[in-house]
């Protein structure tokens, strides 16, 4: 067993609030364990320059953590006047990911900010955003179609992710909270589709390696979480599901 | 009477919910209206440099806005990276406010990190920032004291602050709101302590006057709002109240 | 008497000199006592973009110390790479007050910048630069008029500013130089029209509070001095008076 | 077959060319197809601050393009004044990867520094720069082991990187070229040790996704790559290779 | 003759005015044409790191403009958060010429911290900084020497410099003001000590060139327009002069 | 004889590779000694601001050295976030050089940019760029001709630049290594064209002076020093010289 009673294969209680927010287009609370992020979506009605007059949106995504999120106090990147080499990776992470299950052409020339703030950090903020994210974006691509702007609904998939690792002991075990995060000798997050299908996989040995076989485990344990949030996601989403899976039923 | 039905001399509804994360030594979501505001207090056993040695203790202040607490979104400070004169303004003002009802010797060589993120805004965040500061202040220099690493509790007065204007049409209010502040031709922010002395006082006429009755009017409304403030404040502190109160005591 | 053989409610020796400087269109060097600030103003044709194509015009304000203005070398803002929270709050609150004395309407689409840069420092240099730019601000907006670029003039008041405190010793004193302002517990900058109304009354206990009855007797002190700084602005000015004059008469 | 002529499993040509510049202590120049890289490891005999006292080492490592290394010339990263997202991913990367190779304690109290500049840039640059820090991190290693400084040879695997991906058409492929790069549906680089595990697998959907049974295929395809590519490393290594498998077997 | 009246040969009118600020130890307004520079140094008891520990002092130097020292406004550095080019080129030339003329062992381990700040420019305002600067200097180090805190006097010679120029005319002039060097086919920076001896020599030919005989001529301009801003610099140092005329001899 | 066993008047080897890169419309890697700088030219249809619609084009220099291009690895200044004086000045001069002998009317509404990359540094490496930039600006201009865009060649004369300097003995000497240049006395740079004439010529007496006869000794050896580089070039550009002397004729 782990430390906080947890069996291998279980993910923490995850909670989805969603219209966290009266501004925001999309706005969830998302609470995993004691991580806990708001994540909004904005939409805006131009894209960046590379994109117009192609008729294709965007998805873009920032990513940033209280000062007091975590156990110390961490300085603000705002202060330190640039934002940090692990902001940086998190944040083109959740764009890329969510770009892969949406519908660019679809969704016109739109741009979707996507803006992760973690409240409370314990391990699992990157995925915990992603998972978050997808339903925000949700939120805010259904206000679009509302005002009858879109042809048809542009989110063809689910989309969630969690993280997987392989502890100092050798056991592999799933959603990682900050304390097994620290002291890992593996550690993996996997962005997966409700088809099943990755979009991102990273897998880090941290002074550390990983063999094949070890890979394939971490990978059940994952899909086996996903499943699960992509659940929970369906469940905040109501009768969005209905728009996604009707697209995901005419892409196949 | 105000287009949200209040009367000219009401304070919106307002909620201090304490100990709000887990990881700060005093923290606080304070709810004024649709305002909300996480007030997170860090205690750092050193001090900056022009105190090192002095036996002297700190309080500063950091503040920040959601990209999404508006109705537009907002650029990150940390994506211009430079924090803008008006975030500036308030963060010091912040930080001198708390400074008023802290004894800094008391404190000792130590700095408490007061940080402010704006999660929604609807006007009247930096006197909501001030007021739930104090509360989070309050509870981790607590902290400090049942650690037993204080010779007397360095807090000898209630420090609360709001917001007083004239509207367009020349009525005087409390407390606005993001529609009544964006229209008013006065506006001015108010700190006080439950002595009833000023702290800090900020009248500004937007392209616009106000005489010295008038400042007079806006005065008497804002001391009455914060009056009601500070007993907010007493509920959320509960029993660290005998400390403050002791002190107060002491103080007259 | 004070340490430098002032009384209670006396300005130190002021003096204005108009036309300082070549290249602007207004120009000022300002001594106020040991505090000397050149204020320049220079007329651009284009506002920024918020008012682009709305017919209004724009003043904005910079503000500098030379790096030896001071008693000890202060670093340049330009070799830090960024703007320090005073330097942002004193310019932020020069551009605001002037903003209240011109007609932006009557200014037609044009930007004021205001430079105000203190080559010597002993206290009051924010309330010396607003002063002393209210003087290049209607040096440069006559040379425009004369252009017959204006239907009307728009300035439609004097403005000046003076600071005020309560000594430590608890005397009310007007017009504090860099020692009264360092002990100070009490400070009030106070920037007021020739009408006698407030545009801006900034007063912060520092570490300290202040009462109404402190209050009022300081606002006295202000309104006192900023009529003697009115009469020596409309002697530097001479006959652009008159236009302000009517312009004041017309708003009555 | 490949637009370039090759198999589908094929590597591009790749040259080692050590001591390639007279400065650092370990140097290399590596070309891959077009792609060139000047690869440097800088020892220094100091530690991070978290390290200071720990008698543990660090590897950290820096990347950057000339500007003319690709087909369109990219702006400096220092004329913007900041580091952009995918240099701080892929210097991230870099480091953590030669990291998982080198035991840190065995180091000492040493940093080793490696920079890698990309002079012309045809696709796989981070997987090239990862093959040829390498081998610069052992010359340099070798060099200090040389003067006595060090107890036991602190590199204990070989390590080499490729990218390997899905084409538009499907087909899996390995090494690929920037034309190959941009039309990619799915993009693997994979960092692997000579034992044949794996230190950083990191895959992409770029607007796409992939299964299981593709995954398996790439790493079949990198593994082989890789191998192929520790084999060049060891030739221009030469006889520091027996220090590296020594130490190899002494893990075992 | 020249469009403002001169001769060829001659320089404009030059005005060395001592002690202009109370803060710093040493202050001069130099005042050439219309170009007016304020010159200050600055004496601090540190020096920069490279010099900890060697017995040796440190001259340094900053230059700025103000933002209407110009005929249109310019941006301050501060506020684009960078120093230009131009700027860095001049204030290392200025440092650079000082120390050429004061043995810095003989100042002992202190930093005499010079800072030009060009209030109106009408060209030349690197020239007369450095020409001001020399007398700053002198008056800060002459402080230093007075409170007994220098074995020898370090200034060991005068310092001047002027520009010299080729006219669109092909005329070659001495002194260009703004008019001429906006124009001129070649500019020349010369820095000469009273022993007639070149400290810096910056020829440059602005889309054009220059050949030996016109290099000669110009020389022969500059070196009788800096002796005469060396009789200046004399007028101004009074008894400060002995010292450094004693050093000088003392040298021979 | 010094140090290398050059005679004083000797330059070291030098050889320019040019087409060293597939991307850049011109480049060349030239070495000097151990000095290797590789100088890019590429083209772009686009003027700066200041030139749109004069129907001139524009010549503009970057400059930078790896990491480990010297003795001690040195600070990335993207990391740094500013780009250093040395720096700016290095790329000021390059850029101002190469104008002088290009017509940039004939040139037409282009930019040439111009990037010289230190490789490795052994002194001269300011003056090798500006002898490698001109083959590549050479080389890229050939390009726009052929492509019959020019109605004239735009180069008018070759460029070329070295240094000289009095050693620490006395001794004038040519073209200096790093060594040499550490501890001279006096160091100069030239750069001059095929006329003999002038185009930048800087001198600087490194806490030290120097006198008219040495400059004149200095410029002697200049002069020989960059004829032998301008035969190098014309061997390396070939057939492009024909363009070069044909435009050069027409100019006498």
């Amino acid at each position: 067993m782990r430390h906080d009673g947890r069996a291998m294969d279980a993910l923490r209680d995850v909670q989805i609030e969603k219209d966290y927010l009266i501004h925001p287009e999309g706005s969830v609370l998302i609470t995993v364990g004691n991580t806990k992020v708001i994540c909004t979506a904005s939409v805006e009605d131009r894209v960046p320059p590379f994109l117009r007059g192609s008729g294709k949106g965007w998805v873009t995504a920032e990513y940033s953590m209280l000062p007091r999120a975590t156990g110390q106090r961490t300085q603000r990147e705002a202060s330190k006047g640039k934002i940090g080499g692990r902001t940086m990776e998190i944040q083109r992470l959740i764009g890329r990911a969510l770009r892969a299950v949406i519908d660019l052409e679809a969704l016109g020339e739109r741009t979707i900010w996507i803006d992760c703030d973690v409240i409370q950090a314990d391990g699992g903020t990157r995925t915990a955003s992603i998972t978050g994210a997808f339903v925000a974006m949700a939120l805010a691509t259904e206000g679009i179609a509302e005002k009858k702007k879109l042809k048809s609904f542009p989110i063809h998939q689910y989309l969630a992710a969690t993280s997987v690792g392989k502890s100092e002991e050798g056991e592999l075990i799933l959603d990682l909270n900050y304390i097994e995060d620290s002291s890992a000798a593996v550690d993996m997050n996997v962005v997966m589709t409700s088809a099943g299908e990755f979009v991102e996989l990273q897998g880090t040995g941290e002074e550390s390696t990983f063999n094949r076989k070890e890979m394939n485990g971490l990978l059940d344990l994952a899909e086996n979480g996903i499943h699960q949030l992509i659940d929970l996601q369906k469940q905040a989403l109501g009768p969005i599901c209905d728009l996604i899976e009707s697209k995901e039923e005419a892409a196949q």
